[in-house]
């Protein structure tokens, strides 16, 4: 398997792999706090709990709830084998021993029916062209009883103060080219509207919107260096110059507005994202 | 005092106080969950302390406050009497004792320096002409190893679907009518800088963002239901006239769109507020 797979007739995962640093920094409270309440309670059940994250990336979110099952087992995919094998490394070093990484298409999961006690993704299906039948593949191998939890950007959702030219542009770039890749700007608040196309009544869904907030000077560098960064050398950048929707200098001019509301002492910046609970 | 009285000097409260079914809705938890780790906190410390809550309408917030803080004491101010009259019926019947309700103006607050503990305002900068002053006043009464907690929407970050045509333009004119009276649209976002134009240092600012978020039924007719009543009946209807925003028929086709939008049954509606603690 490559760096960055296609899915036999589907899109590729446009931000790429290469750059994952803000994905280091998320963690099941900063990222799966809507979650965190139905492991522990499943747990209490049952400690022998089964979860799979589906598009786990650098695993470090997986790592994190691993904490919350100790005698639960957990398995990570992904389309791309590099991250995974990053993600392993990761979870040996935080000393999470019950993960199991596995490569696996989300429109094919290599799982048998009614397997999983929990079936998560975060910031997967907002990448998708197929987002409903990713989402009838994870009902799929959840067990009767079990839950679906996904996460996703409302990506149209972003406050940013100050308005930096080049920040606004970034972001209206950003838009564009995740559009252009297949993906769906407006996930997040699609999350109910999916779940049922997928086959979920109304009233076994419970939605709630969650956030990020960058505002500090550690935070500001975090996230506005992972956005310099990716408007300097990203996939994201690659995609949007192939699609003529920006030019090298717009890319430039981009990466200075970030580099100066990183330097703004009284910046702030949230995201919103849509995240749904199915119970199957 | 009149029923919306303007400070002198500064604009009205736009949106009215004839309709505020929504703000009724309104609780500690799903409004001010930032707080409530910091009343605990203080409590632990110190079961009398005494807390501020300015501008609180209906006064659920206020009352939900409350329970977390038993033995302290807290004033509900707001510049409407009528409002407060309201709240004290609706403290009364939730048996809650330990609020005092006292009309007052948030440019020139009638208590001492350093009286409270906590300092709490729940959308209340973004209706105001003057946040940074507001601000000032709230630090002053706030004792020192104090906090001010605010919360305020950034009205441009509401993502909903369906895209109902009326409620895209309801939302149009909402945030028109709220700059056209006065207020900030991007409050929320504001915050950290707003603080430390009001002389908070940056180190003692904790910022974060939180949600509402409408998708079952009852949240649908809670939600859509107060919008459709405002975009029919309201002070913000009102408003939108005379300055020539929207027109009559305008606002039966934005009433008409929520009465849509609450009747399909995968609607989702979520709105992001910014939050900062200040400690003084």
């Amino acid at each position: 398997m490559t760096a960055n797979p296609q899915a036999p007739g589907h899109n590729d995962y446009v931000p790429g792999y290469a750059h994952i640093k803000h994905h280091e920094w998320r963690t099941a409270e900063n990222s799966a706090g809507y979650l965190i309440p139905v492991v522990q309670s499943k747990v209490e059940e049952n400690a022998a709990i089964k979860l799979l994250d589906v598009g786990a990336g650098p695993g470090t979110i997986t790592v994190s709830l691993a904490k919350y099952m100790p005698e639960g087992q957990l398995i990570a995919t992904d389309l791309s084998d590099a991250v995974l094998e990053k993600a392993a490394v990761f979870a040996e070093q935080a000393g999470v021993k019950n993960i199991e990484f596995q490569a696996a298409d989300i429109y094919a999961l290599p799982f048998p029916d009614n397997t999983f006690d929990i079936v998560h993704a975060h910031q997967v299906l907002t990448h998708l062209d197929a987002p409903v039948a990713a989402l009838k593949e994870m009902l799929r191998v959840a067990k009767p009883g079990g839950v679906i939890a996904t996460r996703e950007s409302d990506l149209r959702m972003w406050n940013f103060h100050p308005q930096v030219p080049g920040v606004v542009r970034f972001h209206e770039t950003m838009l564009a080219t995740h559009a252009a890749g297949g993906g769906a700007t407006d996930a997040g608040v699609r999350l109910v509207s999916w779940a049922m196309k997928a086959g979920a009544k109304r009233e076994s869904i419970t939605a709630s919107m969650g956030t990020w907030c960058y505002s500090t000077p550690g935070e500001r560098r975090v996230w506005g260096g992972t956005m310099a960064e990716r408007a300097r050398n990203g996939e994201f950048r690659k995609k949007a110059l192939q699609v003529g929707i920006a030019t090298d200098d717009e890319f430039e001019f981009m990466a200075k507005g970030w580099d100066e509301w990183i330097a703004t002492e009284d910046a702030c910046l949230g995201c919103m994202h849509g995240e749904i609970l199915v119970r199957k």
